[in-house]
């Protein structure tokens, strides 16, 4: 059975032209449009975007949006021309989709481990505002390196620090001095701050507890910001924060720029945060899954065609987005089952919207964002990035 | 800002040339494969196809291999070359990509509901052997009425019992009976039988209860059966079971079709079923999810590249592939913390491989299997039907 693969790869992959289809088109109804779709409500993702840069607007610190979330040049350039100073993301592959859309300043918030990377990052780097981080010297001895075979120009390299979060990232103080050092002897390199993100920090549930957290990260980024300065290297800006938090990275005094992006979207985890008595703005939830009835059994449970291949669940089942007592219950491949709790039946046939759990994950499933406004489909955007994991 | 989506939408999606990348090229050393990647171990997956059907052999029930795992028309070639007499699938769509890769016999394992995919099902059942599920009489309906629309030719419509896993499928029994009647009166349909799957007994652990679950299940199948002959219908199969418990249904008298798919790969999931003392055969795992480490804790942690888009955690968190105390113990968008527990530190820019969780999902958020023997890139094949959801 040797000869499976070479058998296999030689014989034509197709025998007839594949047929297309897209779920929408521009115009339709949102009735007619197939499912599982991944819809955006225009109203309320505009109300997000509008309603972030209005929350920051009174500090001193920049939107620099999470483009992780949408892996969308188009909602880039939205964000963009609402204020924020450009986007971040966590892979070379979505940097290069990002700028090939048209974004100039991409931050890429994430180490590169690797010399295909690496060359690509320097690549990228000749034809945009590019920036990395780094929590290694030979990232920088890499990065150096590249840059000085890919061609002219300095790479903006951030030292990460891990302010709590356990993830990526040297300790505050004297470790993030040493790679700065690093960073500012390499000519093609230029240090251009700290990194301090607490992601786990973001789905805490209570308030206080989250203020908590990043009241403490501030002051691990800042104590590294002095220690900076007493060696003599400014520090030009820190940046961090997401879509739990942000409001306190930005009033802490210490945070130049603002990392949020599950803001345009929001999902059910954010939205089981605490929000209360606070001057977070109350973000729409602008994503959902819309879904068809392919089976059920009245009075007990209706079962939709869209699961695990069309909502991600790491952070828990998808809601549905009416106020009903029935429950979107069970999940498997390309199933949902909905316990309806004496709910009315639903119709065989008829669409619904879910709130995913994980709005990221579940847009990287995802061909195409289905923009709608009212009840007519207004845009179709590709998700470029889809998939771009490198 | 009611004007962001035109706008954008008029403006030139990319100012340069898309970037195309992939992670490896045929011939290729595993070590140069970038990262994250999915990676199919050739001489683990042949060996998996052969002992498949080495272990059915001696029962009356032949493979209809489940393509909803792999996606991939190539794939699904080698299982009918190895003896399965087609495949199924989960969706219209993945039935086109199916049938354009060059399958002739698939079933459609789910009920279709909705004029577009319906019409669909019709133009495909021209170009190839197509059978579909049903477990409404407006299925019947629908898909006689498109049947007529679309030209010639019979479809061939199982009716879905619910054996005991509560997601789709009428009451064995009279229901169905009502059904296979409604659809022999439709001169466009055939009544090929019943569907008689339950998912939710794979991955009961103990091989005694998943034993007795499909014992219940086939006593069901054989009642609607006999009930379907008092009636004077022939049910030309009965068709179910999955990698958790196929031996059981062949066993049954029964199933004429078995209906598993994830023994191609297998995953952590099916890993953490009990097999012991049984004659199930031991299915190595074959698929991985190739990641870097591209940071780390030296005594502490390594954090690699591979994480919720790059592997499915709705069955748990993927494993580390190597016998070794350290654990994937933390999982986010693009990281996955690996705790070392004592074991040897990772080197910086060290690839590693993941068994999956869950083998489907995370097939789905890939475009490419990167099939390997030894050390070498033996071929590349396209998951054609990623993302085919409709």
């Amino acid at each position: 059975m040797s000869s499976i693969a070479s058998t296999r790869h030689d014989r034509p992959a197709t025998r007839k032209p594949l047929m297309s289809h897209t779920p929408a088109a521009v115009g339709m109804h949102l009735s007619a449009v197939d499912t599982p779709a991944l819809l955006v409500d225009l109203d309320a993702f505009e109300a997000n975007l509008r309603q972030m840069q209005q929350a920051i607007a009174g500090f001193g610190a920049q939107l620099r949006a999470h483009a992780k979330t949408h892996k969308c040049p188009t909602i880039a350039l939205a964000q963009i021309a609402h204020g924020a100073v450009g986007v971040c993301c966590q892979k070379v592959s979505e940097a290069e989709a990002l700028v090939d859309g048209g974004v100039e300043d991409v931050l890429i918030s994430n180490e590169v481990v690797g010399p295909t990377k690496v060359a690509r990052v320097a690549a990228l780097a000749q034809r945009s505002k590019l920036s990395i981080c780094v929590d290694d010297e030979q990232q920088i001895t890499a990065l150096a390196d590249a840059m000085s075979a890919a061609g002219n120009g300095t790479l903006d390299v951030l030292v990460e620090i891990d302010v709590g979060a356990k993830r990526c990232g040297v300790q505050p103080g004297a470790e993030a001095v040493r790679l700065a050092e690093l960073i500012s002897v390499q000519p093609q390199l230029r240090f251009a701050g700290l990194q301090a993100y607490h992601g786990s920090a973001q789905h805490v549930r209570s308030l206080d507890e989250r203020r908590a957290v990043i009241a403490k990260a501030a002051e691990l980024a800042a104590f590294t910001r002095d220690c900076l300065q007493a060696a003599g290297i400014e520090c030009p800006k820190i940046t961090g924060a997401g879509t739990g938090t942000f409001l306190f990275e930005a009033g802490s005094s210490v945070y130049n720029e603002l990392q949020a992006g599950s803001y345009v979207f929001m999902d059910a985890d954010y939205g089981a945060n605490e929000w209360s008595d606070s001057s977070f703005p109350r973000f729409k939830n602008s994503l959902f899954v819309w879904t068809t009835v392919m089976s059920r059994v009245p009075g007990v449970r209706a079962v939709v065609d869209a699961g695990l291949k069309s909502s991600s669940v790491d952070s828990g089942l998808p809601l549905l987005a009416e106020q009903t007592s029935a429950v979107y219950s069970n999940i498997s491949d390309e199933h949902g089952v909905i316990q309806l709790n004496g709910a009315r039946d639903y119709e065989l046939g008829e669409k619904l919207k879910l709130i995913p759990g994980h709005c990221d994950p579940t847009v990287n499933m995802h061909d195409q964002l289905i923009c709608y406004r009212g009840d007519r489909v207004e845009a179709i955007w590709p998700v470029t990035a889809r998939g771009c994991a490198w």
